[in-house]
């Protein structure tokens, strides 16, 4: 953590100073506080000067929260929201995934692997209820220098886009308000009003397949149930178990009949009685008896998404109205994407509205929130499908086919899929001066050690919630144009420096530092040095010219130079920005 | 974390469902909110059962503190109290010590070392304020069943110890209040009303020597002002630098010139020019260019103790009020000792307490305190005198024999070198079944993988403020005596089995687990197997025929025995606690 940059000042360093400048007409309208609307919410709390408001229909926060899994990629986007420590702690972790199948009669274990092949992330994979995630956010709002905190119990119903670009987007509220935004963002989960008022459809095909979920306290024989599990049974149908946080709650995904065609799941009429028996059979000859129900449900298994993300097309005006998370994608549970895409969603969309607003940016900016969204939506719904297939099938005596399938789509359940095409953010030239920072991709941290202090870190954790792009420079052999960008760095980047040599052995000017805060001190986090366990310049393949990575504000890699290119890292994000 | 096991409850699993009962004469009365003060009411508060005050003189809590130094012990204790995490983001990491000795005219390095040898606990020596420490003990304390918060602004005025032993303490407060209570623990710093009313004196040596300590905001272009320094100049004195939490203020002790006899430190009339320059003296040719001065203050170093810390002696009747911290203890602020043996103080008192006010042991277990806290703190003392003078020593051309001297010393200052001598509550045989755990002194972690979940986890981070004894179980090549023990733990105890065979491989019935909490679930965090990287049976010695390692509530080794002789194990503790 770096505080006192302005002075010293007592007290939590995790509470900013109040700091907010309210307007008539608010900047940026969120409509619902879900995983969407909270990231979005918790990214633009921390601008002074952006007005934002969150209006939520539900009269407090959440309770009891249906999504729980957490992808290593989410978790890297908790550190810098600043509350992954937290999760870390109340998280159940996803070491390892089992798959059972039917052998001679009952199920039988078939397999046992590493949940996250090794290094795809510094974060693992977690498992905790929505609704701590979203108090966490909650927190962080609410200590952000503009103590944002969600309008509960009020609800959209009307929108209206005047034609004039400069006149704010009017949206009716159900407390009879007129409320008055530049940009509204309706993160309001599948049955969107802000979505329905765009004339947006979701595209999809019909759900014929029902799925019980339920979180339970039991006492069991099975001797992998604080293990995720994936089990096919002969007869009986497929059950997916995944351990809840705490160390004694399970949650089970069990397969029902499939529906037809005009059947509805609630024509079922499924207790948690029909669950228990269900997963009793699958499990069968193990015992499994129930002592609580925390929370159960049916749902049908539906993938769908928006044909576009916002209120214009690609070719038309800049878009004023946005939809995020729920609103313009869905997906089946069991992959564990629903929650983590959407909070993806909005941190690119956060960065883009908050560098419009503050005047750094051109409006047209805002079209490739959807253009980069929809993409990668429709791109985990293709994977989602046949994943959510894969799982149902009674494939036989082995699931093999299954455990590859997993085993090879582990950077998809993981969050760190996600590839941007190139475009206006996303340059294509000198990949080959760092080859395990793929451009489009996010930035993959690795461990370094910090000069000044000697202490062990991870290089990509000086990404934070200030809106700065970072460009890490990789040192070359001769490591004088690498050094020349840590002093005059371009316009709207912090440089973080990654020398080659040993930190005991590294021999630094403290005048070559940059300034930071109020104060003017020298800022001693931003140079680093080669862990001796791990070198960073061969795990991520820099050339011996060394590179400098440039990284937007949600972490992704926008542009790769090499540290001379000073002129072409200032002319990418010119172009960038618009 | 473990939660959820009286059935599923929302919300933030670390605030505990309220339960207390308030009762006429308090159980516990401590005097003094201090790190002394502090960790005996987080702890205590704990129990429902037990009706704890806290009285603190100042009006509120402590914004600006002055202790910084946090050792590796007591971030093992603050595991078990359930904030280290928060203590590891926002502190600063003491990860490598350099020195500084005269060469040539000027000041020059001459060592770099790793502050604390590797292994010596899984934990960081760090620093943060006091402030920030006293902070999280309080929100421990208010999310304790009991919900317990100090009494702010009261101070002591008299006490009375009334002869009839069933008879309660009766303390007059400022309040006009006569406050009775069954016990009662002074708090209350190195002026402490409780230890004058039971006419304690204070032993040690007049103090003469006289330093400065600022916490400052600074432009240097000293090249390690980021490391905890030790630095010795010629002829301007010595200087040690502690760099502090969030990236930017640094700590100075600045050696003044020595006190005559008669003369106070108050006499010099130092102010915090005097320390700027002094530091720049020593500093020189370095620059020192001081932006803010944040705290600053000038103190002589005293190294005193108090010869009990109980208003009884050990052959007397059971002692019913103590004293704790710098109120039986004072320390030179350099070797971080003071807060570190303080709180270590409360938790050895905070057991013994509640084992007694529970009615699990007998009151003259409550001798044991003094005991076992007044030789700690001579020998304390003694290291920190050499030390101190070690320090201010002004050596010659290089400092070789201090670097020698502060490795040698470094289980001191990371607070591991606590060894309680024989006793009751100290065995003495099989020390041979696990050398790696000595008996008398903190037991000491490794790296373990939780059999349930592969978790990789720290095995004595099983240990809470539950109050019980944790029996670490390490299976023999035989492992049916350990399993025994599993299925029927020795009264009082928790058992903690660690098998030897790797986690995938290890077969354990379900039914041989423990059960937990109202519904009767089965414990699954009681089981581990060795870490693949670290083989915990090799790297503590356990012997071939495995061994039950007994430990107390805070964490030191009480006894250890072959795994099939539970009754050794009983009766051990029914003679412990008397």
């Amino acid at each position: 953590m770096d505080y006192h940059q302005n002075g010293f000042r007592p007290g939590d360093p995790s509470v900013a100073p109040e700091n907010r400048r309210l307007k008539d007409v608010a900047d940026v309208l969120i409509v619902g506080s879900g995983p969407a609307g909270l990231t979005l919410a918790a990214y633009l709390a921390q601008f002074p000067h952006i007005h934002t408001r969150l209006i939520e229909r539900r009269d407090g926060p959440l309770q009891i929260g249906q999504a729980d899994g957490i992808a290593c990629r989410t978790m890297e986007m908790f550190a810098a929201f600043g509350f992954v420590h937290d999760v870390l702690r109340e998280a159940y972790w996803v070491n390892e995934t089992a798959f059972w199948a039917p052998q001679g009669g009952h199920i039988a274990r078939t397999g046992r692997i590493d949940d996250v092949e090794p290094g795809l992330s510094e974060m693992p994979h977690v498992i905790l209820s929505q609704a701590r995630v979203q108090e966490f956010y909650l927190r962080a709002m609410a200590q952000a220098p503009t103590r944002l905190t969600p309008e509960y119990g009020v609800t959209v119903e009307g929108l209206s886009i005047p034609e004039d670009p400069a006149a704010p987007v009017e949206v009716s509220l159900s407390t009879g308000e007129c409320a008055k935004a530049r940009f509204v963002v309706g993160c309001d989960g599948a049955r969107s009003a802000v979505r329905k008022a765009l004339d947006i459809p979701l595209h999809g095909e019909a759900a014929n397949a029902a799925w019980g979920v339920m979180d339970v306290l039991a006492v069991t024989d099975f001797p992998d149930i604080r293990l995720k599990c994936a089990i096919q049974s002969a007869d009986e149908g497929a059950l997916l178990i995944i351990p809840r946080e705490g160390g004694h709650m399970v949650r089970l995904y069990i397969e029902l009949d499939k529906l037809a065609p005009t059947e509805r799941v609630a024509d079922l009429e499924i207790t948690p009685d029909h669950l228990i028996a269900g997963a009793q059979r699958i499990l069968a000859p193990y015992t499994l008896e129930v002592r609580e129900v925390a929370w159960w449900s049916v749902y049908e298994i539906g993938q769908r998404t928006a044909p576009r993300f916002a209120d214009t097309a690609p070719d038309g005006p800049a878009p004023r109205v946005f939809i995020a998370g729920d609103a313009c994608h869905t997906h089946s549970p069991k992959a564990g994407q629903g929650m983590n895409v959407s909070m993806q969603d909005a941190w690119n969309l956060g960065w883009k509205l908050q560098t419009v607003l503050e005047g750094r940016g051109g409006r047209d900016l805002l079209h490739s929130y959807s253009a980069e969204r929809q993409a990668i939506a429709q791109d985990l719904i293709d994977f989602d499908k046949v994943f959510a297939a894969k799982f149902a099938a009674k494939s036989g005596a082995t699931d093999t086919e299954f455990q590859n399938y997993f085993q090879k789509q582990g950077r998809y359940t993981a969050g760190v899929a996600t590839r941007y095409t190139p475009s206006a953010l996303t340059g294509t030239r000198h990949q080959d001066l760092a080859t395990g920072f793929t451009l489009g991709m996010r930035f993959h941290s690795a461990p370094v050690i910090r000069w000044a202090d000697a202490k062990p870190v991870h290089l990509g954790h000086v990404a934070d919630l200030s809106g700065r792009w970072q460009l890490y420079v990789f040192a070359g052999k001769d490591p004088a144009a690498a050094l020349a960008l840590l002093q005059a760095p371009p316009e709207n980047t912090q440089v973080n420096l990654v020398l080659r040599t040993p930190h005991r052995d590294t021999v630094l000017e403290p005048e070559l530092l940059p300034r930071t805060g109020a104060l003017g001190l020298r800022d001693y986090g931003r140079v680093f040095c080669p862990a001796p366990e791990a070198d960073i310049f061969a795990e991520r393949g820099i050339a011996p010219e060394g590179a400098a990575v440039l990284v937007r504000p949600d972490q992704y890699v926008a542009f790769i130079a090499p540290p001379g290119a000073a002129e072409d890292i200032t002319a990418f994000l010119a172009a960038a920005l618009g």
